[in-house]
């Protein structure tokens, strides 16, 4: 279907909806690096309007041309304004916003993670029907090049596999941990401190971040629609720094890794705290750093780095959206890549997948405990990579025992880590965990 | 200017220049994934001629469909065939024959570095009064999505600096040379077993292959015409296994780094070994692998990273832009995303470039030689980093004595080393390297 849209175009009007962290610094580059803007589009682009809740509130970069507005239809119903960016964040009222917004005939760039995840497919195929387009690239990895390499770049491969490290605060707190043995309340509180934690931090470090991103890149990925509450998802928060040292004793680093895989019928998808060989690319990744590795059929593994969150990097993503976007308004057309992600993708029970496992136990220092161990793993077919055995420092226990398994089906680790639970000798297991094998690493 | 390309089409035919190792890999994509091709692009896209030199030679693909030629006309001159993929390489006759594609008003993918460093901006403006596109994302990087991401991915920014291990022959060589000791010519000749150098090495040691891909990502990223021949060029072939590990000693890797700078009025561009802090990314790059680190003014830093060669991550990136090119087509778009290269940009002369340097100096081992050393630097206003005198292994020499500078005019340090070399107590300079200062690391 073709827009209405005149090729060329005098000025383009944009409508921004919220002026946060983000959205001051995309508002800042649209008016004070205009001749940038203008030249990279061949025409004016103006900002026309801002949506925020309070006018009084402080602001980074306050618009010096576009009116500030309270009212949402004064943006939403303009008629001069042909893109709305929307920068609000949260699932309401942004997603009736950016409905409306493309009933209206708008095109959309949204930065929200959260509304496309769960609403992304029909709002591409609502965009779709009425002629306009819906960019995302900000809602993935900040200012790295995400969604247009899976929607554009990679288009002649065959997506097999994506493992990323997606969530910064998290990164940065096991880093912490990892670095300092700092446990995670403290690194945590670091994190607030420094402005990588929100105050409630429970949707990154929960892995609420993590499943949207990881949901967003696999629907385009594997070009289906997939439910974001069927991702598994485990956060940081049970993590031990003893496990950090433990593991790099074992040559590995862990990470909130999240996780994607076609298995054809199914994908197979997750994300949870994992221990990755200390040569896996993600295991070199630091601080608040993002990064994704994707391996196409032809391309093999290719990884894309950089700050996955802040003003300036999202802004760039933002920024770079509109201006593409309006490149294509220019020359009258929409919808140029249309990723069709309607067909549902079926996800693959977590139980079903197989991964290799770490464990603690607190045990019984007496002979025959670790046979006793190895029987129950041997039953439920589970292969013992390595295992250790660490003087404990903790109650009641005289010993660690720290298991790592070859790669094994969860739902027999699960049974497993159970009846080790239940052997008079084993007093708990504190960790379990999963790992790649360097086998399996890209 | 709109071309004349119906909106839809029903079959977009291909004809393909040279059938060498990626010509294979996109001849079967497109003949054994044709239901991939025809999905993604909306429609049939058939692969009808190709251009061979030779028709007896055994080929990694034989296209089952397309008709195999010697004659370039048959595959040029074919009215039905809308897009050329060229992928002979070399200067002539690839030039000549992409020139009369764009003549002919067809569309182009080509994956030659050679030319489109030394004649990018004239081809691509040909192509844009011809109303056809030219897609070069294979020129660099193979698979690595490298020209998109400047040409609309960070278009929102002012770039000011690429960082990059661009050439995977290099690094496989440097990589031997750093992990175990061997010398440049053994290393060499691994790469050459292994099939990642040529039996003519020439061409990737001597730092051509890199200038080329500097070239291009240069021009698109400060958007404007670059002169190949004025971009610095030092090769690896100089380089001393010593100079490793003493690199080393003092916290760095070395590599061959292909580095871009913008000043505004000119730009700062040059390849050659540098020795890199041990932290800073590329020095994580290992074997034939390719990295690409670029700064932008709003994203930060970002890096991209893959194997940059290869006949299927070629063949990953010449099909990428296939399907990108015929979903513009079946649109009725060219040039939607037109950079404009043809303002010359100014390359600051290597003199006038500021970088640390490293030094290597055989001298007499006697009291007062560091002292002369010392006074020649300091009259040059060249500060000194760090100084480790070491036994040297060598004829007439009784000492070795390494010298790393902070960050000084480069025509200051030439003639440093020239002075250094006058001095009596000097037997030698057998190493002069620039370094990347752990202070200027993105």
């Amino acid at each position: 279907m073709k827009v209405d849209f005149p090729a060329v175009m005098d000025t383009v009007r944009v409508g921004l909806l919220g002026l946060g962290i983000v959205g001051s610094q995309v508002a800042e580059r649209l008016e004070c690096q205009r001749d940038l803007v203008t030249e990279r589009t061949g025409g004016p682009v103006e900002l026309t309007r801002v949506l925020v809740r309070d006018t009084a509130k402080r602001r980074a970069y306050l618009p010096t041309a576009a009116a500030i507005t309270t009212d949402p239809a004064a943006v939403l119903e303009d008629p001069g304004i042909g893109v709305i960016i929307e920068l609000m964040g949260g699932m309401e009222p942004a997603r009736t916003y950016i409905e409306r917004a493309i009933d209206a005939g708008k095109a959309v760039v949204t930065a929200n993670k959260e509304v496309m995840a769960h609403h992304g497919p029909e709002l591409l195929d609502l965009a779709k029907r009425r002629g306009v387009d819906v960019y995302f690239e900000a809602a993935v990895g900040g200012g790295i090049p995400l969604i247009s390499t899976f929607k554009i770049d990679l288009l002649a491969n065959q997506i097999s596999r994506i493992e990323a490290v997606i969530n910064g605060t998290t990164n940065f707190i096991i880093d912490r941990m990892a670095r300092d043995g700092a446990g995670f309340d403290e690194a945590l509180a670091e994190a607030q401190r420094l402005g990588y934690a929100e105050a409630d931090p429970t949707y990154d470090v929960e892995g609420w971040d993590a499943v949207f991103k990881l949901t967003i890149m696999s629907s385009i990925a594997f070009r289906g629609r997939i439910d974001p509450d069927e991702v598994h998802r485990e956060g940081i928060r049970g993590l031990d720094p003893v496990d950090f040292r433990y593991a790099r004793d074992m040559g590995y680093a862990i990470r909130l890794l999240a996780y994607a895989r076609d298995h054809g019928d199914e994908v197979e998808l997750r994300v949870h705290p994992a221990l990755l060989p200390q040569s896996h690319l993600l295991a070199a990744v630091h601080d608040a750093y993002n990064a994704v590795v994707i391996e196409g059929d032809l391309v093999g593994s290719v990884l894309l780095y950089g700050q996955g969150a802040g003003g300036r990097p999202t802004a760039s993503a933002v920024v770079g959206d509109v201006i593409d976007l309006v490149l294509s308004m220019r020359k009258g057309i929409d919808n140029r890549i249309a990723v069709d992600i309607a067909r549902p993708i079926r996800v693959r029970a977590m139980a079903d997948v197989r991964t290799a496992a770490y464990l603690r136990l607190h045990v019984a220092d007496r002979p025959g405990v670790l046979a006793e161990v190895a029987r129950i793993l041997g039953d439920l077919d589970i292969s013992i990579s390595a295992v250790v055995q660490k003087q404990a420092m903790v109650e009641h226990a005289a010993a660690e025992l720290v298991i790592l398994t070859h790669p094994a089906r969860e739902g027999d680790l699960r049974t497993a880590r159970e009846r080790l639970a239940a052997l008079e000798t084993v007093y708990a297991v504190p960790a379990f965990l999963r790992a790649l094998t360097p086998e399996e690493a890209m």
